[in-house]
């Protein structure tokens, strides 16, 4: 399992803990992943779509399900302007 | 109105039309979206925030909603490696 594979399980673990128990130690682990997705060049789109595959296995309705395409390309417009951010600095050292 | 609030009215007509229904003219409203919202140094976690209110707002279930607080604290990480980017080309030139 690459880390893109162990980081989708990990995701999914920790959203549905979170779902059905809320606490203080599942924003710190929300933090923690952070970082580390970061880390590993995952983009922020692809945390969207994570999240949206969570919920459609969760049996969400459709129209939440939906709302997530608008969101997915909101954030891929992020995720570039990033990009584009590091390829310019990269080239700059 | 400022562009904040008038974003914030913008992102959630366009999101509500679409969950009922999705077109392609909606995703591309999105793009659109996109690009003014990063213009405008709008935080991807901001982004995160509107689509939880709205989702609220149509009487999504708590779970669903609870969800969201895993996805604003990823997306804060990935508001702040941006943010630091952007600082640190400012410094450079």
């Amino acid at each position: 399992m690459d880390f893109k594979e162990s980081m989708q399980a990990m995701y999914a673990e920790m959203v549905k803990r979170y779902m059905e128990q809320p606490s203080e130690n599942g924003l710190y682990d929300g933090q923690k992943f952070s970082r580390q997705s970061i880390e590993h060049q995952i983009s922020p789109e692809e945390i969207i779509s994570i999240h949206k595959q969570i919920l459609q296995e969760s049996g969400v309705s459709g129209h939440v399900i939906n709302s997530f395409d608008i969101l997915l390309e909101v954030m891929m417009g992020y995720g570039l302007a990033y990009q584009e951010h590091q390829s310019l600095r990269s080239k700059q050292k």
